[in-house]
């Protein structure tokens, strides 16, 4: 069946092209018009029409000639990451952490809040509207500019944004941590475990950026896990993949116990152990050994479960790696069939806030290859309604 | 870009529509013309045309016509299913299973030969040898008419077929599985983990068909697991995926030694134990109880890592699920954050050779669906050369 192109349809065409262009700038730094039509399979002129047209709207500008070349050099054109504002938001039991980023993921600033894992529901809440406020007003960001939000959270969640279950926090299952940062700023609110969510930041500029099959440890005052397969974050039917450390047997529950024998205690303790360890403390090191062989118990349950490419170390624990990593590797080995790499993370306890930046990313991402209607960018983020 | 069509490329359109019009014949028993061009999008005429050709070539037949119809009923055309033969094999530690079945999985012959655990890679394979003989035979076909060939084996096995780790039978790892079936038939051989298979098979035309998120548990003189994610099996990066029973603290390796705590020996001694057991034998029961409850631990790790849909119990013991099933989800529900629903296999010990059949016809479909030349059937398999 054919039918003639009715004006309809010459609009969606001009929209599509539109959605191509700036898909293909995203990929690159900059590209000149040959390039772009090279890539998006348009005629020259097509390009230069639609380049034009998202100049205007705002999507595109120019960017700096390329050096070096002979003759005139050509225009190169940019995807404008200024255009949109998205927030990153990790609610943890010690710290809540908050960031505000451009369309590229390029944090303008940051805030952190100290919080206690004992804390209730409305304090811990009290100190997320904190630092987004905070971090909003260091970025010279209204909530109004903002696009998209995404948030890591302790605890499962459930599809809608709410906390389904939290072993960690009092008061902190049920939860509606959709609908509460949905009131802070505009656009919608993606929520997602947090150990999840560092193995998306991994995956997008992390140690496991050309890897399609991670199993990612959260290594800190919590042990977690975040599964990559086949280059997907895997959530499980009930979004609750990854929770080895619910078993006894693999050994996560009893990792943390070993730390609480140290005698300070507060939330310096561990890094005092570690210290301690470094300086050859025998009981110090006797802790990090037999923390790192009930880690390694349930790592090399997810190991031979998944069979992975690659464990990441990641986590606040990830940056004393000059203890942990080579032990793991070693344990890993004594249980593994085939031993994965092990890397650690360049992120240390930055990873699940930069994840919750490539949350809302994601969001604004998958508006825009579904074929979203292409207006200003204020308008389109404007369309941009939360979730409810 | 535009070109003229040439008649390579009009020959190249005839093909494709040939194939899709067997896709379409494969997914119901059945189709008339009208309905095989809305499902293909061909023009009825076209339509027509490919199918005088099918049915010319040998892939196509007229089926009975619809009863019940008023008027003259049209003619309906189905996929010539006995067109082709593959042939499935299981080689495992008590029993070698051969099947010859059609295109569409329906089994025309089997044969099984007697092994033990302790006999070495000759034995083994002159066992392979003779049901795959006995099955033929039986079947009416020549080892050149075998169009693909799927095996499950114990053990880890490689991408080319090659047994890489065989912790239960001797002198097996190294063995080359796909080289030896290879020299018995024709056509290219699969081979793959026995646990796998059966997950395949469970998702064919098993318990887990309508799933899309599956722990298949192979419980039996070994236990093992296939793992299927997102509707496709999962292999992992080295095919070593669904190995928890490697880790001491998954119960697994435990597990089989309760069963050996029985005062009978041989092939039938499980059975015994399942018979005192109904029988309200308490040493039995003992036994069972505590065979489960290790399995239980290795399942829970495997559902607690991948939180899927279904477990599926299946392998040789799922025919005493009476005894099975219940502690095992009781035990499951102990252990796991969202306990999933637990499923008994239809299969029994069957189901690891029929997931070799459907490994078999993996190949013949992914060469039909790939876009393979269209010739005759007979011309289509001569033309399935053995991997080498």
């Amino acid at each position: 069946m054919t039918a003639e192109l009715t004006g309809g349809d010459l609009s969606r065409l001009r929209q599509l092209n539109a959605l191509a262009v700036i898909r293909a700038l995203r990929e690159e730094e900059a590209l000149t018009l040959t390039e772009l039509a090279r890539r998006t399979k348009l005629s020259r002129a097509s390009a230069e029409d639609v380049v034009r047209e998202l100049m205007e709207l705002g999507w595109v500008a120019e960017a700096g000639a390329t050096a070096g070349s002979v003759g005139r050099p050509a225009r190169r054109y940019r995807f404008r990451a200024e255009a949109g504002r998205v927030l990153g938001v990790d609610i943890g039991g010690h710290k809540i952490r908050a960031r505000v980023a451009d369309l590229d993921g390029e944090v303008l600033h940051g805030a952190e809040v100290a919080v206690t894992p004992e804390m209730g529901r409305k304090e811990r809440l009290a100190a997320v509207d904190e630092a987004v406020a905070e971090a909003l007003r260091g970025a010279g960001v209204t909530p109004a500019e903002v696009w998209a939000s995404g948030v890591a959270t302790t605890g499962l969640v459930d599809g809608a944004g709410r906390v389904m279950l939290s072993e960690a926090l009092p008061e902190w299952t049920g939860v509606d941590v959709a609908g509460h940062v949905g009131r802070l700023v505009n656009g919608p609110v993606r929520v997602e475990n947090d150990a999840k969510v560092a193995a998306l930041a991994e995956c997008w500029r992390g140690v496991a950026r050309y890897a399609r099959n991670v199993v990612y440890l959260l290594a800190g005052l919590r042990t977690g896990a975040g599964l990559i397969i086949d280059g997907r974050l895997h959530r499980g039917f009930g979004n609750a993949a990854g929770e080895i450390g619910a078993l006894p047997a693999a050994g996560w529950i009893r990792a943390q116990e070993h730390l609480k024998s140290w005698p300070a205690t507060g939330p310096g303790a561990v890094e005092d152990i570690f210290l301690a360890a470094r300086g050859g403390d025998r009981k110090a090191a006797g802790i990090v050994r037999r923390y790192v062989r009930d880690i390694a118990l349930g790592a090399s349950a997810l190991v031979l479960t998944l069979d992975p490419e690659l464990v990441v170390l990641g986590g606040g624990f990830s940056r004393s790696a000059d203890l942990i990593a080579e032990p793991l590797r070693r344990e890993l080995d004594r249980w593994c069939i085939r031993t994965p790499e092990v890397r650690v993370s360049a992120f240390g306890d930055e990873g699940v806030v930069l994840g919750a930046v490539r949350l809302a990313l994601d969001h604004v991402e998958g508006v825009l290859h579904g074929g979203a209607e292409l207006t200003s960018p204020d308008r389109f983020a404007a369309g941009q309604r939360p979730v409810t």
